[in-house]
C-alpha cells in the first residue's frame, strides 16, 4: 500500500472560481471538515495577494488539527529584488503557517514574455526563494506552473527549472497542467519521465480540468510515481475546475493500492455535502461516487442483476464511500425495483401482499397520468404511507386563488394568490404576492401553515423543474412539476402532475410540507 | 490523420438518464441536429423493451441524413430460442435501421448468473445473432457488455466472446465498461491487447463516467489503437453519465491528430446548446470546451499581454470550438459570430456596421438576463428585425388576466385568461377558457387575433418546454420558455423570459404568431 499526501487547495485555487467567495468563518469550517476526513494538507490563501488571507491565517493558528498541516501559497521573489525584501515572501512567512507552496515558471516564453527576463534569472529566483523558507523550517512545496506545456516546449528547461528547485531545497516537486490541456497518455508518460530523473524526491500532481481529464490525469500521474496529489474537494475551480478529489481519492484508495487518507472512506459523501454546503453549492446528482444518482439503476434488466450478484452492476459497494443504491421507478424498471423500493418504507409487505399489488396498480395508474416517482422519494414515501394507512394529513386545503396579470401596476407584484386551510377544525386565510403565480401561492400557503406548524419556516425550495409531457397539445398537454426542498439538513423532493401548472406546482408544494412533518412527528 | 467513427447514443442509452425522457419529436431534432454536427452514427432506441421506440423508428424513416446513419439496439437472442423467432431480433428487424448494435455478455459471471446458461452457448447466442443481422444486409456493432470487468475475471473467455462476434461477421467490436469502474491505464492496456488481437477489426469504446474517467478511457482507447467511439453529446446517461462526446471530439480532433467528423468544430458549441435544450438540460458553467466559463480569464489579466501570447494562457483557441473568451465578449470575435448569425436575415450588415453593435450590445444584455437564442431562431430573427427597423408589429397588446383557482367549480375549466389588443387602432377584447392559466390565455389571444388574422387559425403549439434559470430562489427563479409552433408545414421556435410563468409563456406566444404573420407578408 503506498501512501500518498493529499493536498487540498479548495481555499486557495477553488477560490478562485467564478461566484465563489469564502469568509473566514467559511474557511475555518472547511479546514475542520477536511482535517476530519483526513487529507494531509490544506493550501488556504494567498497572503501575499491578498491581504484578507491573513485575517484567516491569524484565525486558524488556533485551530486544532489531527491530520492536516496548512499551507500558504505565493510566487517566487520577483527579478532583481534580494529575497529578504520581497514583499510577497514576507507576507508569505508572516502568515506563519507550517508549510508553503511557491509557485515559479517552468515555460520558457512564460520567463522570457511574461516575466521579461532570463532563463538563468528565473532558476535562481525559484532557487533562492526556496532556500529561504528551508532556511526557516517551513516545508516547502515547489509549484511548477505551466510544467506540462513547458515540458513540450523546451524539456530541457522545463527539467532544470525543477532541479534549481531541488537545489533550493523544495520537499515536493509539484507538476501543474495549468491550463489543463494536456491529455491523459502524455501526463503519464511526463510524468514517469520526471519521476526517473528525480528518484530521491517527492513528485506532485496539480491538474485542471480543461479537457474533462483532471481526474484521470492525477490518478495517471500517481501511477507514474507521483506521490503528492492536488485539487479542491468538490472540484471547484477556475474555468473547468480543478482536479476532483471526491473522486480521486475513492478510485486511488478503492481501485488502485493506495492509501490516500487513514482509515475508511465512509465519510466521503458526507464530506463532501458538508463543503458543498458550505460552498453554497449543488452537488450534481450524477457525480460520481457522491451524486445521489452515482449508485441508481433504472433499467429493469440492471435491477435484476444487481439483485442477483449485487456487485456485478455496481463498480463498488455504495457503503464503502456513505451513499446508497437507489432504485428508480419507471416504465422501464418494473415490479422488482418498486418492491425493492417499498421494503425500505413498509419493510412488513411482501411481494405477495395484496397492498403491495394495490401500491403497483396505484402507481401504474399515476404513471399512465404522467407521475414521475424515480426522482420524488418523498412523493413516493406519503404515497405508500397513504395507502397502507399511515398517513394522516396535518391539514386540509379547501381553496386557493392564483392570478396574474399584464401590464404590471405601478408599484405591484405581478401575481397574487389567497389561499384558505384547515387545521384540527380551525381554518385560516391568507393572501400573498409573489413575481409569479406559484411564487404567490407558495408565499400564501406557508404563511397560512407557520400559524400552526412554526417549524416550516426552515423550509425552502432549492430547485423548481417543469417537465411538459405530451406534445402536440402544448400549453393544453399535462405537466410534471418536480421540487427539491430543505430544512438546511435534510434534501427531499416531490412531484405533482396537471395540465394545469399551479395545480401540479401546488401538489408539489403541499406534498413537501406533508413530508416535512412527517419527518418531524417521527422524531 | 487517422479517421475516427463518432456513435451518438443520447437517444437510447442517454434516455435512460433519471429525469430524462423524449418525445418522438425531440428524438427527430436530436437526430437532424447530430447529423448536421457530422457524426457517424446515432443510436436511437431499443425497439424490443420498448414498443414506443417502434413509432420513433417509423417517423424517422423519412428524415433526409446527410453525415449519420441510424441504428437501433437490443439484446443477442435469448438461450434455447431459434434466432428467428427470437421476440427481441425479429423487433430489431422491423425498425428498418440500416445498422443494428448489439450486446451480448462478455464476462463470464453474467453468463452463468445472470443469464444462468452455459459459458458455450452464450458464444453461440452472440455468433447466431450476428450473422442473422449480417445476412438481411445490416451494419452490426457488437457491444461486449461487462468487457472490461470480464477481461479482469476471465481473459480468455472475454476474448472468446469477441471472436464469437467476429464470427457472426461483426462489423466493430465494442468494448464496453459497463459500470463505468475501469482506471484509465487499465483501459488503454486492456484495449491495446484488444487491438493487437483483432488487427483486422474496428474496434469501439463504450465508457461511463462512474470514475469521473469516462472521457479520458475514450481518448486512451482510441490511442491505444480504437477507431470507434461511443457515447451522448452532452454526457448524459445512467447514473454518473456516458462518455461526453463534446469533450471527446475536440480533445481528439484538436489535440491528438484524429479526424472525428468532417470539416472544423465550430458548431460545438451550439450543438450543445440545441441538444441540451432540447433535453431541457442546463449546460454547466465550468464544463470543458462549451461552457460559458470554459474560457473565462482572471481580472486581473491585460488584455493586450493575453493577445500576444494568447495560446499561453488558454489550450485551445475558443473559436475552435464556437465558444468564446468572457471578457471578449464585446469584441471582434462576438461581433463575427452574431454577423454569421444574420447573415441570412441582413445580408447588407458587415462587422463595422454601428447596427452590428446595437445587436450585440441587446443580444448580451438579453443573454445576461437569462434569453437563449440558440434554440429559438424564430425570436432571434425578430429581435434582429426590430433592431434594424424591418419590423411593423402586426397588433398591440393592451392587457391580459389569467387566473387559476382550486377546486374547479363543477362543470367548469381551472383557468380563464382574458385579453385585449389593437389592430390598426381597432380594439378587440375577449376572454377564454383553459385547462391551465397558459392554456386559457393561448386561447384567448388565438381567437382575438383572428378576427383580424383569419390565417392564424392554422397555427398551433406543439412543443412548450419550461426552464427554470436560477435556483437558490426556486419559485422566485426567472424561468425562460421555449415553445415550438407549426402551421402545418413549417415549425419555429420562439422564446419568452420572466419571474412569471405566464408572462414568459405569452412573450413567446406572441412572438410565435408575429413570426407566422411575417412569413405570410414575405409570400
Amino acid at each position: 500500500m503506498v501512501k500518498l499526501e493529499i493536498f487540498d487547495t479548495t481555499l486557495r485555487d477553488g477560490a478562485q472560481t467564478e461566484g465563489i467567495s469564502f469568509s473566514v468563518s467559511d474557511k475555518c469550517a472547511i479546514v475542520k471538515t477536511l482535517d476530519e476526513f483526513g487529507v494531509s494538507y490544506i493550501e488556504a490563501g494567498n497572503p501575499g495577494s491578498n491581504p484578507k488571507d491573513m485575517e484567516f491565517f491569524a484565525a486558524a493558528s488556533h485551530l486544532k488539527l489531527s491530520n492536516a498541516k496548512l499551507v500558504a501559497f505565493g510566487s517566487t521573489k520577483r527579478k532583481h529584488v534580494p529575497v529578504d525584501e520581497d514583499s510577497n515572501v514576507m507576507a508569505l512567512l508572516q502568515a506563519g503557517t507550517p508549510c508553503v507552496a511557491i509557485f515559479g515558471k517552468a515555460w520558457d516564453l512564460h520567463v522570457t514574455e511574461i516575466l521579461r527576463t532570463s532563463l538563468e534569472e528565473n532558476l535562481s529566483c525559484v532557487r533562492e526563494t526556496l532556500r529561504s523558507f528551508k532556511d526557516r523550517g517551513r516545508e516547502v512545496f515547489f509549484d511548477a506552473e505551466h510544467f506540462f506545456d513547458g515540458y513540450k516546449n523546451n524539456p530541457q528547461y522545463a527539467l532544470k527549472v525543477l532541479e534549481a528547485a531541488a537545489e533550493g531545497g523544495a520537499d515536493v516537486l509539484v507538476l501543474c497542467d495549468t491550463n489543463g490541456g494536456t491529455l491523459p497518455l502524455q501526463v503519464y508518460e511526463i510524468t514517469k519521465t520526471v519521476c526517473g530523473k528525480f528518484p530521491d524526491m517527492r513528485i506532485g500532481m496539480h491538474c485542471h480540468n480543461d479537457t474533462g481529464c483532471a481526474v484521470a490525469n492525477s490518478i495517471l500521474g500517481v501511477q507514474a510515481g507521483a506521490v503528492h496529489v492536488q485539487g479542491t474537494f468538490t472540484g471547484i475551480g477556475e474555468r473547468c475546475g480543478n482536479a476532483d478529489l471526491s473522486i480521486i481519492i475513492p478510485s486511488l484508495q478503492l481501485k488502485a493500492g493506495y492509501q490516500c487518507v487513514p482509515g475508511d472512506l465512509k465519510k466521503l459523501y458526507e464530506t463532501e455535502i458538508k463543503i458543498a454546503e458550505i460552498t453554497n453549492l449543488a452537488v450534481p446528482n450524477n457525480k460520481p461516487y457522491v451524486g445521489e444518482s452515482a449508485f441508481a439503476h433504472k433499467g429493469g434488466m440492471h435491477i435484476d442483476g444487481v439483485d442477483k450478484v449485487s456487485d456485478s452492476f455496481e463498480h463498488i459497494d455504495p457503503c464503502l464511500v456513505g451513499n446508497r443504491r437507489k432504485f428508480l421507478l419507471s416504465e422501464m424498471s418494473g415490479k422488482k425495483a418498486v418492491l425493492l423500493k417499498i421494503k425500505d418504507i413498509a419493510p412488513e409487505l411482501t411481494k405477495d401482499s395484496p397492498v403491495t399489488a394495490e401500491i403497483l396498480e396505484k402507481l401504474k395508474e399515476l404513471e399512465h397520468r404522467g407521475y414521475q416517482f424515480e426522482a420524488a422519494d418523498a412523493s413516493f414515501e406519503l404515497l405508500v404511507k397513504r395507502i397502507i394507512g399511515k398517513f394522516i394529513p396535518h391539514f386540509g386545503l379547501n381553496m386557493y386563488k392564483a392570478s396574474s396579470e399584464f401590464p404590471v401596476p405601478e408599484g405591484e407584484n405581478s401575481s397574487n394568490a389567497m389561499v384558505k386551510i384547515m387545521v384540527d377544525g380551525k381554518a385560516e386565510t391568507t393572501a400573498a404576492v409573489g413575481n409569479g403565480p406559484v411564487h404567490a401561492l407558495d408565499a400564501a400557503l406557508r404563511k397560512a401553515l407557520c400559524v400552526f406548524y412554526p417549524e416550516l419556516a426552515s423550509v425552502h425550495l432549492i430547485d423548481y423543474k417543469v417537465r411538459v409531457l405530451e406534445t402536440g397539445h402544448a400549453t393544453g398537454s399535462r405537466v410534471r412539476v418536480l421540487i427539491e426542498s430543505t430544512d438546511g439538513h435534510n434534501k427531499w423532493r416531490t412531484v405533482g402532475v396537471s395540465t394545469d401548472i399551479i395545480q401540479a406546482s401546488f401538489a408539489a408544494l403541499v406534498d413537501s410540507l406533508e413530508y416535512k412533518l412527517c419527518m418531524e412527528e417521527a422524531k
